[in-house]
């Protein structure tokens, strides 16, 4: 039996596959050199595997040209890199309230710092969008469609593909933070019209922490949001315009990118298709074992709908906070409470104030510990 | 015998100590989860654990409040973080020419893009700079000062306290780059009037790439460069004004992190004064067993004098990268050649043109590699 049954997988997948602690120890010890900075045989072998890592992760997400991915410290900065890259003064940004504060601070920041404009659409009960109304927010100063793939509260998929179609259409840059959806949806950039995706290496690709990155369209100019050295044409006085080194200043998290690599390389080996339905299973028994529950509301997408592998709930009278506590003190399962980070996906689905409590799964979770879970609601809240 | 002789560990220290790599494997096992991000024991053990990284630095730099340290990805990103979060259009900065690139090139940026004014003060042949001529470059509206503690090309220490005082004087906000120092020369943010110290956790504190810090003085109040989610206060759609989530948005890379508290806690254990002289007699020995070597020229501080634990060189008539490279295929050694991301510090040594190649040694070298380097030079460039 599991010491921990863990179910905060939207925050960071947990264990990670021993390929990946492997590959982790395999740089610690043989890849050890600065990738680019050097010209002995470990820091060219240190720069190969960065070339398979960026190799691997353009074809999860149909590339066209790897060198278009830049690796990031976390989904945040790869967030703020296209934000802040991107949005000028007197710009227009179409977003929505399931946004993560990834997303709404850097918005909210150029909105004092540089008077950009800031829509944020609602979302209905199951988490989406009216695209109606998506189209007529559109204005001629449009800059910019910014839209979480899936939101981390709600667990819903967004449409994205044809989000991008419209604002293509609109002539808007458009990016989709994919920090619940990479590594168990399927993405295409080039289909789904995607200008910028940011990534996460830690939670549905299963690397590790410090490990995450963006996607750049070819079409798109951003400009860098950290300047220093690349190892390449260091006698520029400023960023050298070559790709990724543009957007990838300083020693890169290379011993991360070796366990992202492994990451990625077992995602593909069970496939995003599998591994959506298997979180999606185990989150519909959970659903279905916990309707019964007095009191309980399932927030975002209704049994049977799809979803990612997550379920934030609340129970009518009890405060989410200690829902979470007696899980992990009583039972030794790991669930997240709180905000979560978006407040107006809070304040959309009505728990600004209770907050709310959020399950999930990840590729190895079973349905052994779905039924500890819901063994200890059932305990704890089944009967009141 | 080792494999390979490894002297670039100015570009990133290795092997690292056993410690690093099993406090890291720990932390993948046991300490996987989001730090801040979750009520449950395994994310509260994980932020224990940054509380004790982040105090074990605090303590190494004479940083009086543990809070005023934050992580971050890399020395690069603290340096943007100090550099873009301080300087406002119409500022006027002092630099040096033995700058590195990540702090050339944000000061290039902001030039062309807020019109900030930028003085790079030149360096003599030992790598030092004249405080006369410093105290004479100090304008009306010199905002800050910015200072490498050591040359990555020329080796030099620099007075960082005398040039702390004299910006302190100026009311001027005094940055130190202490990517070649921290860990191997003591710093003490206090004594030496640092107002933002930016370091490296992959260098001379021994943990993993991927890590790094920014000490930020309590007196300043910096715009952070990365905006989004802290697991803090998330209802507010800034980022909150409470240290160090204000300046760590995003997931930390917490694998890296316990990497590096094992890291400070072996240069702890060993002291920074040992370090600093094992290091130093390891480069007299390669200088002196390297002078007598037809047409070599020594960059930086001369034999005897002070110096971190790098050498660089150039040989007449013999291209550095092809030295490096004999090195490297031919002997198993591993050196670095080329501009080393600092081109303003080759054109005060003459070498802008030829590059040069750069021996660095670490904690863990030995007499015993240090004469595998002198033998290789010797048999190639001894009798030409």
């Amino acid at each position: 039996m599991k010491e921990l049954v863990y179910l905060d997988h939207a925050a960071t997948s947990w264990p990670k596959p021993h390929e990946v602690v492997q590959a982790m120890m395999d740089a610690l010890q043989h890849a050890g050199a600065n990738a680019g900075r050097g010209n002995h045989s470990m820091a060219i072998g240190t720069g190969r595997m960065l070339i398979r890592a960026r190799a691997a992760l353009a074809e999860l997400f149909a590339v066209a040209n790897a060198q278009d991915i830049a690796f990031t410290h976390n989904t945040t900065m790869s967030l703020n890199m296209a934000i802040q890259g991107t949005l000028r003064e007197g710009d227009h940004v179409i977003s929505t309230m399931t946004e993560h504060n990834s997303v709404r601070r850097p918005l909210e920041y150029l909105r004092r710092t540089k008077g950009i404009e800031v829509d944020y659409l609602k979302v209905d009960a199951e988490g989406q969008l009216d695209l109606r109304e998506l189209e007529q927010t559109f204005k001629s100063n449009t800059q910019m469609v910014i839209c979480s793939h899936s939101s981390n509260l709600l667990g819903s998929i967004l449409p994205i593909g044809e989000i991008g179609g419209i604002a293509k259409r609109h002539g808007a840059v458009f990016l989709v933070d994919a920090a619940q959806s990479a590594g168990s949806v399927d993405i295409d950039v080039k289909q789904m019209n995607i200008d910028l995706l940011a990534f996460p290496g830690h939670k549905g690709l299963l690397g590790p922490q410090g490990t995450g990155g963006l996607y750049i369209s070819p079409d798109l100019d951003l400009e860098p949001l950290m300047h220093g050295g690349t190892g390449s044409q260091s006698e520029y006085s400023e960023q050298p315009n070559v790709r990724p080194d543009k957007y990838e200043a300083g020693t890169q998290n290379t011993v991360g990118i070796a366990g992202l690599l492994a990451g990625v390389q077992k995602v593909k080996s069970l496939g995003t298709e599998y591994i959506r339905s298997h979180e999606w299973g185990l989150i519909q028994t959970l659903m279905e074992g916990m309707e019964s529950i007095p009191g309980i509301r399932f927030l975002g997408p209704s049994i049977g709908a799809p979803r990612t592998g997550l379920l934030s709930f609340v129970i009518e009278g009890e405060e989410s906070a200690q829902i979470a506590h007696r899980l992990d003190r009583e039972y030794g399962i790991a669930v997240r409470a709180g905000m979560h980070c978006t407040p107006l996906a809070h304040k959309s689905a009505g728990t600004i104030e209770s907050g709310a409590v959020r399950a999930s799964v990840g590729v190895d979770t079973t349905e052994e510990d779905v039924g500890m879970m819901l063994h200890a609601m059932r305990e704890l809240y089944g009967k009141r």
